[in-house]
């Protein structure tokens, strides 16, 4: 099935006024099969699925990868059509932020955390795209993978509190045989590198076990999984937190995320765990 | 004819269900002829029309009126009523900032100045608060007043970055028969105080009348409107700026607005006047 090019708002809009459901999924392309799932997620909840592939360059630091951040317009293109998603949304940078643009979404307290410490305006940048991709697109409902937990809760506080009319539906990691959390980023990794990664996952695993067995000690949980992950390079964070509001938990962890970043020679990578809540329990909007 | 009350954003989305198109009026209520030509301009282009009442916290500073501002919800509910607007949503405080709520839109450079400048954080409210009502309403067009010139461009500055759908419709200011701009706040005045604050708009038309004389020197106009405004009081402000970014002009004002704000006893108030550009022009979104 060959998918549909739409390169401007207007071509969007105009896509969009068709009757029937609208799922999006925003990505920044260099798709793999965690976004694949998203599709196949939207796929079967709305009567016409859009992809958005737009690298955007305000969620980007100084000194991060926006130049080389992988594009790879055509291989995206044929495997959306694969997976039976209608359109593609490919703006140019213009498009999005046209002349004279300046208006910038400004998520609260949860955004200043974990990665919003690390990358200081990073989900500004993200919850800035977020309202545009959906404001232009109008869905019933939106896919965003639980890989980029922070942002996944962002964006469903920026939807609440906007009252952006879309579902913000959160979809699980997908993962190698191996454990390693898929990323766009991965790319980057050398095959030493890739084996020394798995140690992130594997912490996050040892941690989740350890729950599984009742262990509920927020302190002993990120002992665990800070333990483990250590092997791959000296995490910027280990954090066992509240999985709504991301706040570091202290104490009993019974409903907990534990999130992690850490950089792999150059390359910062991230993963997370949740423990005591069914993912499928934050597609309410909380 | 009876105006639908809806209290809920739920309400509010299953009005917006049935057909036609919608026509929204965002106001903080205490209605007068400024606010009726606002609907009557809805009436004229919509198939519906809804007025939203909510005096909006968020765009108060501390020390301002939040508390004193006027409330009137029979008599405004009546002159709808006689106005044939088809609904009115008044939301309580949590509809609209619900629990957790912490997300701000932050308009651009343009929210710095004039009355930014004066009331730190105010645009910010105003942005949040309209891209709120906005998502909720879903019009297809909505109405500002020329009065609130600032907020009429920070609001159309909004609605272009982020890609709103709404087509922002500017309303020219009404005024007394004496001249003095309508606004809510006039009710504050004192009769002595209100004889005075015709200076306002005195200040405004000559200046406007030496601009069509053929008069374009921006230090100029400025003088010939600050010299009579301040009869009313010493201005905050007397500003001849670019219409769209209202960047103070120096040399020639072909097209410009002048601005001004007033303490006239206790009370703040604003004018302004758009010279050598129609209203209508700013209808585009530019």
């Amino acid at each position: 099935m060959s998918v549909e090019i739409l390169r401007s708002v207007a071509a969007l809009r105009g896509w969009r006024q068709r009757p029937g459901s609208v799922g999006l999924v925003p990505t920044m392309g260099a798709l793999h099969a965690g976004h694949a799932s998203l599709v196949s997620a939207a796929r079967a909840e709305n009567d016409r699925v859009v992809v958005s592939l737009f690298v955007n360059p305000t969620q980007f630091g100084p000194g991060e990868d926006y130049q080389a951040y992988p594009r790879e317009e055509g291989a995206d293109l044929a495997l959306l059509g694969s997976l039976g998603a209608d359109a593609a949304f490919l703006p140019a940078v213009e498009e999005v932020y046209p002349p004279g643009d300046a208006t910038r979404v400004m998520p609260g307290p949860i955004a200043t955390l974990l990665e919003g410490a690390r990358r200081p305006g990073h989900f500004t940048g993200v919850a800035t795209v977020v309202t545009k991709l959906l404001a232009m697109t109008e869905p019933d409902r939106a896919y965003f993978g639980q890989k980029d937990f922070q942002q996944l809760r962002v964006v469903q506080s920026v939807a609440r509190d906007l009252a952006l009319r879309a579902e913000i539906v959160p979809c699980p990691i997908v993962r190698d045989a191996d454990g390693l959390a898929l990323s766009s980023r991965n790319a980057y990794l050398s095959p030493e590198e890739r084996v020394l990664a798995l140690s992130l996952s594997r912490g996050l695993t040892a941690a989740a076990a350890a729950h599984g067995r009742g262990e509920r000690d927020a302190d002993r949980l990120r002992a665990i999984a800070s333990d483990i992950a250590s092997q791959a390079g000296t995490p910027d964070y280990v954090s066992v937190a509240e999985p709504l509001t991301l706040r570091e938990l202290t104490g009993a962890a019974d409903r907990a995320v534990i999130l992690l970043a850490c950089r792999v020679g150059k390359t910062r990578l991230i993963d997370n765990v949740l423990l005591g809540l069914p993912l499928e329990e934050l597609r309410a909007g909380v």
